[in-house]
């Protein structure tokens, strides 16, 4: 049952809605997804530690949603605009096959105005 | 920071993404996507015990992704689609903030052909 998954472009989805989970990890990828930054420009919107930040940034790379490089003193955060895709297209398949069934059911209950709806 | 969160029709993020970030919770998002189901035929792909598929939908619950209805001895699931709406936006408005930034640095580079990409 997990295939679908695995085949999901190798996107560890487990990890992505995980470290999604977390508000102060958002906040991250919410200011990555505006354009590289170091950790300390990740920092400065949290009200933390730099080690806490540093914490949320290995899993957020651990998933797949961000990568750095360090070049000297300062490490350069990026967002893995990937991750976030296959995110995303799950929950659109969802809503896709969640919306034909209410098609679906809608011309049911115009072609039928008479009856209840019937479990199916 | 976590304004834009609150203001997300209330949906509480957090617990979205983290209700999402299990493999047999997805498989039971999926299923009733398609339509309501009984517990038991929530169950019936997973390769587990009733009280554990019980326990994944009481996370599912607590989300908002999903709720339930007890008649008689039948309990029936049935997806929400507001909070897995309010998962996509939040992804799609990041996406949107990153390619819109991936246009700007297109039109920099056409602007300036000769230079290199400069630190912003």
């Amino acid at each position: 049952m997990i295939v679908k998954d695995v085949l999901n472009q190798g996107v560890p989805l487990d990890l992505v809605f995980q470290a999604l989970s977390d508000p102060s990890r958002r906040v991250m990828v919410e200011r990555l997804s505006r354009g590289p930054a170091s950790v300390s420009e990740l920092a400065r919107p949290l009200a933390m530690s730099l080690p806490a930040v540093v914490q949320h940034l290995q899993v957020l790379e651990a998933s797949g949603l961000v990568r750095s490089e360090k070049v000297g003193r300062v490490r350069t955060c990026r967002i893995e605009p990937q991750a976030l895709e296959a995110a995303e297209q799950w929950i659109v398949e969802r809503r896709a096959s969640w919306e034909r069934r209410l098609d679906r059911l809608g011309d049911y209950l115009a072609e039928h105005p008479d009856e209840p709806e019937r479990k199916k």
